[in-house]
């Protein structure tokens, strides 16, 4: 995760659940604010649910340590496989504090013509950005 | 509230906080599904997000009671007032072992017609049902 | 609501309903980040649910305005009322851009002994930075 | 999944997002209900967050095909594997009406101690259901 970009969470009373901590599920949105950050400020792409887009095929998640509402975190995103149709992310959660990593996950990522409902190539102009980013 | 509907709730892990029972901000999805299914049993309209739909525009709460994770709840709904554009649901989140109301919740509910984005008059099919209702 | 606090939300992709909008019920955990904000910065209350700490009692909410995904919003914050045990707080949802108010809500919170688990009488400490912020 | 339990999942209206579907992070809250579901029928355990429970420690989700608001799911698990001190729950998300998958899921589950904060072997009581269940 040489060339990624790093988001700050901003946490909500109710992500933490009756353990306490951060439930993995909301981790989960913790991960696509990460995405979305990284889609606006790699590729530029600010309504990636419109038109030429990005959907989600599959992820993967292991819960590493547990975050607290008074733990600070970061999601740390970066590209590590680009392919015809689908690029794959990899990031973390990681403290600001001691830097630990609470969890990390991998996301398929899809090109996606939402007028169309179909799968597409990534765009050129995505895929340049994204090589730049390897 | 005589003639109500009367929705039991399949409780969901996160939807407990770090206090050991439902989040308030949870709750309200509780009374969601209780207008969701009060839209279908008594107007009989399905998708109420779509052409002419319903959206809400005021919504108070009180929180009287806990609600555990252990604990089967039911949302009761009905309607209280109807007006040209707008009608008044009640709502009660209910211990289906103890009878003991959780929560209570007025709504205040607008007829939309999402294709003009715009407010529109109750349609008459639907004013009917309603104050057969009351 | 002159002396207020004014915090800016992180949006997360699934705030947003099939209408395209914040969820309404979704935009009470933005309140509820104003709500944990104002308690740090104006009572100094980091963990204010462990020992003495603060409930929602009650929240009533005007929905004004549609927020999209795409728009900067920020949650102000600010106390309207003191009492013995409860006090009041007002908020507003407002577009960073536009200035535009999207909702606004007061919530009735409870000084609350979590470890007794009863309502308590405010703290003294607390209520005296209550009165300077009204 | 030859043995496996059959959750209907109630649908809230805010699990749809701005694509029109279920959102795949609130899916995972579905995936979550069948776990709870499993804990209680195969296992036994009420209170699986309380004393000898059970944390997630990894998933890894497929996300096949749509899920709309309209659309009847439910959520199918099975254990697939078994340990020392963890085991595998395979799940599914199915259309009620067409069969369809929607999304398919992998988690590794550990026995936990919540008391003392350490993972734990399979309690003998469980170990011998979930053989049973493979």
């Amino acid at each position: 995760m040489e060339k990624k970009t790093i988001t700050p969470i901003q946490k909500r009373f109710a992500d933490a659940d009756i353990l306490g901590h951060v439930n993995n599920v909301n981790l989960q949105h913790y991960f696509d604010v990460g995405k979305s950050d990284w889609f606006r400020s790699v590729l530029g792409v600010e309504d990636f649910w419109e038109g030429e887009g990005i959907i989600t095929a599959a992820t993967r998640t292991s819960y590493l340590a547990q975050t607290r509402l008074q733990d600070e975190v970061a999601v740390e995103t970066a590209i590590e496989k680009v392919g015809t149709k689908s690029f794959t992310l990899a990031q973390r959660i990681v403290g600001c504090d001691d830097g630990a990593v609470r969890a990390e996950s991998s996301s398929v990522m899809v090109a996606f013509d939402f007028t169309r409902q179909v799968s597409i190539g990534i765009p050129a102009a995505w895929k340049e950005k994204m090589e730049d980013a390897l």
